[in-house]
């Protein structure tokens, strides 16, 4: 499942040792070196030697091929067909905190719905004053906020309750994503229908094959949720609920209705088929938790990981991972390289926005022994991510959803990197 | 130039006043309204019937069919060939403050270098104490930071100089985009080499066959410039510079060398071919404007504009664009659609970061009669963004670069845009 072409890789020389010039001539490069000639100095490579393509020749940009690697993932045998199914981010592979839309996780239940924009309705009905129907630009005529959040599927890490399973965190982590959305507060459009003193609830309604529909508190509703047309900056991506999906900041995935449709009002939740049957989570007694909106404080680090291992020698070294939390920032990160023994505290960096992913980095000396690595994120409730074994203390191994565990690797001396689990 | 397909669209039924839905009938979508039947609510959209692509369709996303005309444009006449030449971002089409890396626009002086990683390699060489040089995985094992900038080319506008010549902002200032980077402070890589004391100046030169050089003084170099090898979290595009660009925050594009690999310490400017003849604005008398680094104060008004006009009837609207300064941040944008008889405080929206984009929205009840529209920035130091009649007064008419006038569009009671100048 290693996808990394840097598995074998090695640094060519020394690090921070110096990596010097030997005289002048590398720097022409017409002479080669007589202890370590390196082609790549010595020779004037083919890109500095010929022109390239012109502005004309790609007029929505794609990625270099030598990143072809760097692709969303799905598992065949996961699910019954591709249809229902999800596939991963690359988180391996990525760094800051904002998830290019190309490479957001997908998770669909009939497929990517492809809708025309001109034949798009959001229909608000049930306990309000007045039923509304809005058109795509009905919607751009509100007033606009712009927000970054995480979108986390409360699946994602769920096959990790029995044990370590997959190996690579785009597999075990990588129902997740951060994108900047611009689009209009929910609360704007519900007043504009005016919701009656009884209407206490919110259904979302999908306009996709399998009519997606979640259940909605109004408090969670008039808080922070979001009708979003745009992503990083863009009109959101077909798979992503083109050309309206709801934004619900923090809460698990599902009820991010993609390809929104309806808005009803109501006195009590619906109780549908994806908030019973499917994404509740059984206790050890077979009692079902009901409710179970909120992402749990988490973290993952990302590199070096199964399919990042370290492709150079001991020496400086950088570590880094993802932290979130649907209740908050997150302050602190800490990091183990001994499973546990010591804690070091990350170096977080970039911006901390609430319910949005964080990054942290832990930059260190490698000694080029084998390492346990872990991470343990701290959100700003002062919420701690538990381990494994607390989690199946409190909920059972009969879960699926909202694994927030602590996630353990192994490093080889070779650089090699194997997710584990350790008493 | 116009490539809106809202062009002649219209809402429809009346805005604010309701879009009120008649009875259950439109509800359920099984029975026509008798006074307006519309088929995207009465009848069951096929995306609704049938089931989509599923999760292995596409590894790497791509934009809706319905977003066709969301690309990058270049202009045939503006330069001798496609290879040395620029295309523009659809700002008009875009919202917020990130820009997809697939529509950065470009701007190649010899073509795009496509630069295998493992062949590259960063010299660092001159007035330093050891020579160096990086390979892509060394320059991965100094800390990261993670840090949004604005990227102007000094051409942005240019053309608008002597009078208003293209109709669309895409086209007037779309030589700009807005991406998070990844990297390593070029501080941390100098520091290594060891920058000698006579060190005051820095050239930095790119791989491409156009080698392009540019002079940095070294109080910039190891201020907040940054060795950048992610955008939005993903690597680098081939065309802004992948695998390794250089980031010079709020400085003129041309600046920020892409496909770096040598950085010269020296002890005064080497007043390139780029930082002569070109890139330079020459004053009334013939006389150059030397070291023109900095990006001033600038707005535009994205939408409504010539390329995205109007489409809908009088009432609410929201009008916004963009704003941003090299010298800091933007804590104030002034709209008036009378011409500049009245100025309204914009509503500024999502974050505020030096040298970043800024998003202004105005929102307010179009009356249906014509506008004169002009946005206007004011950046943390005090400074305000000057008309263009103020800037020719200073700099004369035979200026290209450095354009940061304020734009005036003439918005018609049809909902077109054109692009205006007044007296």
């Amino acid at each position: 499942m290693t996808d990394s072409p840097h598995k074998n890789g090695t640094t060519r020389r020394g690090f921070l040792a110096g990596t010097a010039v030997a005289g002048a001539a590398a720097i022409t490069g017409t002479v080669a070196r007589a202890d370590a000639p390196d082609p790549a100095i010595t020779e004037v490579q083919p890109w500095a030697r010929y022109l390239g393509e012109g502005v004309d020749a790609r007029p929505y940009g794609t990625p270099s091929e030598h990143e072809a690697h760097v692709v969303r993932r799905n598992v065949e045998w996961l699910t019954a067909d591709p249809i229902s199914s999800v596939n991963f981010t690359p988180i391996h592979e990525l760094d800051g905190i904002i998830t290019p839309n190309g490479l957001c996780f997908e998770r669909h239940h009939g497929g990517i719905a492809e809708i025309d924009p001109a034949q798009y309705r959001l229909m608000i009905n049930g306990l309000v004053d007045r039923e509304l129907i809005f058109t795509l630009e009905d919607l751009m005529r509100f007033p606009r906020e712009n927000r970054a959040y995480f979108l986390e599927c409360a699946a994602n890490s769920g096959m990790e309750w029995r044990g370590a399973q997959l190996n690579g965190c785009q597999y075990t982590h990588g129902m997740i994503h951060n994108v900047m959305y611009t689009g209009v507060r929910l609360r704007t459009l519900l007043e504009e229908a005016g919701v009656q003193p009884e209407g206490e609830w919110l259904l979302a309604e999908g306009a996709d094959a399998s009519a997606m529909t979640r259940s909605i508190p109004m408090e969670k509703a008039l808080d922070d949720c979001m009708v979003a047309f745009k992503m990083n900056g863009e009109a959101l991506r077909p798979e992503q609920g083109y050309p309206v999906r709801l934004v619900v900041p923090g809460w698990e995935g599902n009820m991010w209705v993609k390809w929104l449709r309806r808005l009803e009002v109501g006195d009590q939740p619906w109780h549908h088929r994806e908030e019973t049957s499917k994404y509740t989570d059984l206790f050890a007694d077979g009692r079902a938790r009901r409710f179970t909106w909120e992402m749990d404080a988490k973290s993952i680090i990302t590199s070096p990981s199964p399919q990042k291992p370290i492709s150079h020698g001991p020496g400086p070294m950088v570590l880094t991972g993802l932290a979130w939390s649907g209740r908050g920032t997150i302050p602190r990160v800490d990091v183990t390289i001994d499973g546990g023994i010591n804690w070091h505290e990350a170096r977080m960096d970039g911006p901390s926005w609430d319910k949005s992913l964080h990054r942290f980095y832990y930059d260190f000396e490698w000694d080029g022994s084998p390492m346990i690595i872990q991470s343990r994120a701290h959100d700003s409730t002062g919420y701690v991510q538990p381990t494994k074994d607390e989690l199946r203390e409190v909920r059972g191994e009969n879960s699926i959803y909202h694994n927030n565990g602590i996630q353990t690797y192994a490093v080889a001396a070779d650089g090699s990197v194997e997710n584990v689990e350790i008493a």
